[in-house]
């Protein structure tokens, strides 16, 4: 992700969590930890949906300047913060509903407050006490991503605007979780299913309404706002296929997470889906044997990925990634977008997402 | 609390979630079961905050009418309705953490989904699917107040104005909740942490807050916000101290919670650090053996009412409730309130906030 809006985007993340840290501490000191824990959380991350959010205030022909004479992030720098505090809380709760232990090579939340629970020498049970937090730290980053989003400085009819669509954003994404919780426990979905928690879940959150929201706040006209959803769809889709092909392909020393955790989750995703529909009998044990498996091995690991190689999924996933990338590149190239290198950025933006290994 | 207020917010809850729901359903038709959870969770409770809001707003001079013209709820209708939506939010997050079985009479919504799981006949953990569920509908409720609040169709500045104080009324009470977290689980939690627990958590969200964005949404100026801080706060601190008896002598029958549900809970509550203060040995033996019991019997709820009552802890709270009522009372008495009656209704409704029996 290009550097200079990640790097303004930190600035703007830690100067309001300092704000909010102060505004909460005087509630009671004990409260310090909670911002404490998203000041680290928000400290990572790829900045995708900033990123996404600044090419679209771009491409409406806004001001491009990151900080601004007193070395603050401008307003729009702010704007594209808040989608980070928003995604902290999606992240702070999935890890809790997936059970995952780690994110980003740390302890997930819950499992960082349930060891926090030994060490401070409190009552009942640490889990528990791990889950809650989980759930009112995430709730609180949702709040905040709102609080930060509005009040970033725009004028107010662009921000009213924006947040209609943050709105949309918001239904889409948690809703789209929900479809992917059914997913996961339903031995009958269908690829039809997957491909609609793809896109709802994260196509659109990841990469179209961010891109929108840009515009909308850029002042984009309708015309515009079209582009950027037929622009996004397909690139968000492409990141979410190539999200799939990492959570089990991925080297785990580069993504962050343990090799084939989403195998060991047992995540219906489309990759999974095509190497089912084209599995035969003895593919199907082995899918079957290590998908959800909580005591998968590497040895398990390395059968799934020959499993999705030999029945063509990979290949098809990879086939769907090349055809939706060259779609969006093919529909920004004819652009009427605004601003120098707007639409090269934006291309570039688009392979970065989608040919990434982590 | 007043009839005619608790319909129309109904009538606007019900509007706003019907909309929602054909927003969701275009999306995936599995999602209207959602809507119809918050449908059926928000269509029970007292109405408590919108009333204090709709009661800031007539203090400021905001017109009364309910229903416009074509019987649809008016804007401040809208926003008032916003706050229960919120309050659901807490509610279902709440339940989850606290590992509530009920609600209102009804299963809890997390106990609720793990049952669908079953009768849909999914796969994997029942109680972790009803937990997924709990979660993202929490986050919904979440979100979709601040769209219900920010879209009611009040003047935008006045809007945007109340915002401001949702911030800090979502701040205060999950910030709240997570110092109640810490309360039940640390062993040195003292009175003083305990009644700002009751402050952070009960008292300014469910009363202060409610009038004040009430006020702020009719245009008070700064001297009607602050009364309204200055009688919101003992009012709600009268409120919870009043939910923490019925949390222990409140009639079943009548509350919809079982019997001595906070003891079982261990809820350390400022009825309850009164009580262990002025325990003797074997009152100090009872309460410790029952506090936190999940075990807990009709004969053990019925020992801890009577140590509640022998220690003076339960007087001692009803005169704190007497003394913060009274104070309200009289900050009503000598306020600049426009309208006809609204002092009557202020006092009025601090009195019935303060003194039910449910």
């Amino acid at each position: 992700m290009p550097a200079p809006i990640a790097h303004a985007v930190s600035r703007a993340l830690a100067a309001f969590l300092s704000g909010q840290s102060e505004l909460v501490a005087a509630i009671d000191p004990d409260l310090a930890e909670l911002t404490g824990t998203l000041v680290e959380f928000t400290a990572g991350g790829k900045r995708l949906r900033p990123a996404f959010c600044h090419q679209g205030w771009l491409g409406a022909g806004g001001d491009p300047t990151l900080m601004d004479e007193s070395s603050s992030p401008t307003a729009i720098v702010r704007a594209c913060a808040a989608l980070d505090l928003l995604h902290a809380s999606a992240l702070i709760h999935d890890d809790l509903m997936d059970d995952s232990d780690t994110r980003r090579g740390r302890p997930a939340t819950h499992v960082h407050y349930s060891r926090r629970h030994g060490e401070r020498g409190l009552t009942g049970d640490a889990g528990r006490f791990g889950s809650s937090a989980a759930i009112l730290l995430g709730d609180l980053s949702q709040a905040w991503a709102d609080e930060l989003l509005r009040t970033c400085g725009l004028r107010p009819d662009r921000v009213l605007d924006g947040l209609r669509c943050f709105d949309i954003m918001r239904t889409e994404v948690i809703t789209g979780q929900y479809l992917d919780v059914l997913a996961q426990t339903d031995p009958r979905t269908t690829l039809d299913r997957a491909m609609r928690v793809l896109r709802f879940k994260s196509a659109r959150y990841s990469v179209m309404r961010p891109l929108e929201l840009g515009g909308v706040l850029g002042g984009a006209d309708e015309a515009l706002r079209r582009l950027y959803r037929e622009v996004g769809e397909p690139i968000g889709e492409a990141f979410q296929l190539r999200d799939d092909v990492l959570g089990v392909f991925g080297d785990p020393e580069v993504t962050g997470k343990p090799a084939g955790d989403d195998v060991r989750e047992g995540k219906r995703t489309v990759l999974v889906l095509l190497a089912r529909e084209a599995a035969d009998g003895g593919q199907l044990a082995v899918l079957e044997h290590w998908l959800g498996n909580p005591s998968m091995t590497d040895d398990g690991a390395a059968a799934v990925r020959t499993v999705m190689t030999d029945t063509g999924a990979l290949a098809r996933v990879e086939a769907m990634i090349t055809e939706r990338t060259e779609q969006a590149l093919s529909a920004i190239s004819s652009a009427p977008l605004e601003g120098d290198d707007v639409a090269g950025s934006l291309a570039a933006l688009a392979v970065a997402a989608t040919a990434r290994s982590v």
